[in-house]
């Protein structure tokens, strides 16, 4: 809300905007654009920008910033980890900027870490011109699978213990990813203590998105537990995560690896305290 | 970040830009303008958006609206009303909207509201077109006083229990409120157990901010404590607030009015738990 008279300069220089809704947009002045590029899958840009600095964004949706891309990668994998007793095998899909996957490899005791996006072009992007998130050393634990993830869910035959389901917004291609099929399908690739858990939208803009996965996944799952964190580029800053177990779900914040920039004890456990007006929608 | 195909209306319809910073912009799509005048002191609209309903907007700068506004009002009050072990008089400087005097009068204990405002007209604007904000029932409790908010706590001959801040962004006549000498005089006129609250700004885009008043709290008061909630129409969306009293600041949750929107038992506890970087900018 605080502003500088830049009129004239504003005139002369670059902007993206960003649809968050049909009446809602977010411009963000842009420094250069570093990488431009349709893939068969979607179009692949990634901007300098002046407030969150670089940005990946995917069909004209920003997906993550150098920023705050922290908060959402932080909160996506370490409250699934610490809800677990023991995490070795761990299946992201999705997750293309590989920030997810960069937290997760912070667990040594985590043994193998497969990670299938659709859009090989994505992660190669991300790890050239965004090394802020998916910069980290060569990990023998990751294995790269370029592949469409709901399929990989129906006909996989191994078990995980944790699948992390970060994926874009339920458009277009990603409709499946929030479907009860493939809900189910990742139920009978989980242990028997296995935790799931996904991105599940804006708690106050997409109320009947996350309302309908809560739902879903109670369906299917013995406990279901929704968490938020406040994310500044998704649309209305507040962020819903769910996760979803065949057991009853109990964070252990003694489990937290530390030096994160987000996460520390007391947000792993306040995380799950919601507005009432949240708590209602369910 | 769902979008949907309607270019050609958007073309033709109204928008609303707000520079939330220099390099970054909020668009509101708008159903119509309600109010807009100028007053002795600042640019007064109420515009009609489609994603936040009635909206007021001060020089350029979105204050509260009608969908997010109950987040903001609830924080800035029930968390220090709870924190008192009774408070009876409260002066609220600014809150020209009425949201946060409105929450207060919740409480039947209460034995006296002044709210100190500069401007008339916005209280007026507002309680006559933001009726979902400020609309409730006469309250013998409440006296409005139209004057400098700065001058009178500096003249103040009388003691309140809580002092609530309530002020636009420290820029032209607001700087004053973020004042080291102003919050020395709020000081002097605090009961012994009395607590001091105001909005601190975005722990992610005005850090500096928002770290000065700490400090400067921390340095006249005896316990000092920051916490945040998730406003989507402000800057960033996580929000902070910043609380400061002559003894030990504890929050009792059974004191907390029910029938919130926002604020509930887990929130008033929740709302202190800090986000590392947050943590390590104080």
């Amino acid at each position: 809300m605080i502003k500088n008279n830049t009129e004239l300069e504003y005139k002369t220089s670059l902007w993206f905007t960003e649809e968050e809704k049909e009446n809602l947009r977010i411009d963000y002045r842009i420094k250069e654009i570093i990488y431009d590029v349709y893939s068969p899958y979607q179009h692949i840009v990634i901007a300098d920008t002046y407030d969150f600095g670089k940005t990946l964004i995917l069909d004209d949706a920003v997906q993550t910033t150098v920023t705050d891309g922290f908060i959402y990668n932080e909160m996506i994998t370490h409250v699934p980890i610490c809800a677990h007793p023991g995490p070795k095998n761990i299946l992201i899909i999705g997750g293309g900027d590989c920030g997810a996957v960069k937290e997760i490899a912070k667990y040594p005791y985590i043994e193998k870490i497969d990670m299938v996006e659709i859009d090989e072009m994505v992660v190669a992007a991300s790890k050239k011109y965004l090394k802020e998130i998916a910069g980290m050393k060569q990990d023998n634990r990751i294995n790269h699978i370029f592949a469409d993830g709901v399929k990989y869910a129906k006909e996989c035959k191994e078990l995980y213990d944790i699948v992390i389901v970060d994926s874009s917004d339920p458009i277009g291609p990603a409709v499946k990813l929030f479907s009860a099929e493939f809900y189910s399908n990742i139920f009978k690739i989980l242990n028997d203590d296995g935790i799931f858990v996904c991105q599940s939208e804006s708690p106050i803009f997409y109320t009947s998105i996350m309302k309908k996965i809560y739902k879903t996944l109670q369906s299917i799952y013995k406990d279901v537990k929704l968490y938020t964190a406040t994310v500044p580029t998704y649309p209305g800053g507040l962020w819903s995560f769910t996760m979803a177990s065949k057991n009853e779900i109990s964070v252990k914040t003694d489990k937290l690896v530390e030096g994160n920039q987000y996460v520390n004890k007391e947000i792993l456990e306040s995380c799950f305290c919601l507005p009432e007006f949240v708590k209602k929608s369910l």
